[in-house]
């Protein structure tokens, strides 16, 4: 059957098959299926993550103001396995009724304050700690304005783009060319603002950056989806200058090995819940089995 | 040729051809087509938009301000008709790099000062207005979380869901199928929250309402994407009562007159200029030819 004789039926139904790499994480319906709360940690802060892009943004952020001295950021980043249903959870969904990564329980208010959404948890740490929002009126619109930029633009890259190209079960020309062409209009409105540029906001790094790089600065350097070639990443070279240059910030080194199950072993680090975990990940893992 | 026989090329190219409704405005690279600059008119606020539920989400922010009595909120609200190109004019992609509706201008500051994202802008007016964000720290938390969680998730409603069912040229059975379930699991997860409160912050009405009630109350009321029986919206029984509770205040209604290209004629203020243009829109229109 071409796809020009489909036929929406009247009614939708949900069809438990198919669906591609995501399908058994996808649900029609909300709120939790099981029980279970979520576990607590030292820290004031308490991540509930998973070292994707929108997870990275918040580790980073963490990193960055723990790095600038700013000692009340001590967080327990907590691993939620998306493809085990830990996001499904009634604790998990009390955080976050949502059910995506990241989300945030600030104990150092009575009760804990929930905070969820990655543009969210970004902007309530960059109010708390005064840190990575920058004062001048022009550029902290600049930075919110990219900020909500990264947030309405993203799904068109990864819940789009990436997909279709990388993960649907089937390739469909159609959807492929469609956000080809959004990604790649991105990634040119990123280049251009970049040409002019040092950071997001201008002259002053911010959580406008450490929300785009994460995503933008991964798919400049063909690190997701191995679509490099076929968007023909090397154009934008602003990107790529940018890209680099947050990531030779020891906190944004720090930040991407947070929660991150893939890659390299040596580059992952399944739970965060002390500084020193960086140093003694290695031995760490040796102990896993004990 | 069935779908699973399609193979991306190495690398993509833009053929022009295709792509349903918005094929025309839809290009892989940003910046400016044409040198225009942006019309300003007498108000503190200039306004470029249309209204589309993006847009629409500002002008009741502007309506609901004046109601309120912020006379400092006074708009001028200039149509960007999209299908024409407005959106890549050199004044408007000055405003938005991004070339999408809404973009503001504030002339309160010299100069000027830029806003864009709808909900950069709708945050933007809430500060500076100290008005329909809560000032308590859990309420007002959760209304930015709720704000971020619309950003983020209305491309897949509209760039995905909308898009696929309604406005692809072709009618394809996996996208659909995709963002049915999708948009099904959104209208839930507003659905359960609006069990329990009033609003989307609690009990405050904020800026987190004015962002979900244009994409998500169009879509309980089924009118949208003529998708009313296909997603069974009738069974979001909470969202359908918020949205006739917000559907019943006066500057939602006018503003979501503001900026309107379709639906009844009487129901369309194309542009605004003033508080008077409300009353006066019938008279206008007759004049309209002269």
């Amino acid at each position: 059957m071409s796809d020009q004789e489909y036929q929406p039926p009247k009614v939708w139904t949900w069809n438990k098959e198919g669906g591609g790499r995501f399908a058994n994480i996808n649900r029609p319906i909300a709120g939790p299926t099981h029980e279970k709360d979520l576990p607590v940690g030292k820290h004031p802060f308490q991540l509930y993550s998973l070292g994707t892009p929108n997870g990275v943004k918040v580790t980073i952020m963490f990193e960055e103001l723990l790095a600038a001295g700013h000692k009340g950021a001590e967080y327990d980043a907590w691993l939620i396995n998306i493809g085990e249903g830990d996001q499904f959870s009634s604790g998990f969904v009390s955080a976050n009724p949502n059910s995506k990564i990241p989300a945030l329980m600030d104990h150092t208010t009575n009760p804990p304050t929930r905070v969820f959404e990655s543009g969210s948890i970004l902007l309530y740490l960059a109010e708390k700690f005064g840190a990575f929002l920058p004062t001048d009126h022009v550029k902290r619109t600049e930075a919110i304005s990219w900020l909500m930029w990264q947030m309405g633009s993203a799904p068109f890259l990864g819940g789009g783009f990436g997909h279709f190209y990388a993960y649907a079960p089937v390739k469909l020309e159609y959807p492929i060319n469609r956000y080809a062409m959004e990604a790649k209009r991105q990634m040119d409105v990123l280049n251009r603002h970049l040409a002019e540029n040092e950071f997001m906001a201008g002259d002053e790094y911010s959580i406008a950056d450490m929300a785009i790089w994460p995503w933008y600065g991964a798919l400049a350097k063909g690190l997701i989806y191995e679509a490099g070639e076929f968007l023909q990443v090397h154009e934008y070279t602003n990107v790529i200058r940018w890209t680099d240059q947050l990531g030779k910030r020891e906190p944004v080194q720090r930040g991407r090995m947070v929660n991150r199950v893939f890659g390299e072993p040596s580059s992952q680090l399944h739970e965060r819940h002390d500084a020193s975990d960086f140093d003694t990940k290695t031995q760490d893992k040796i102990g896993e089995g004990t």
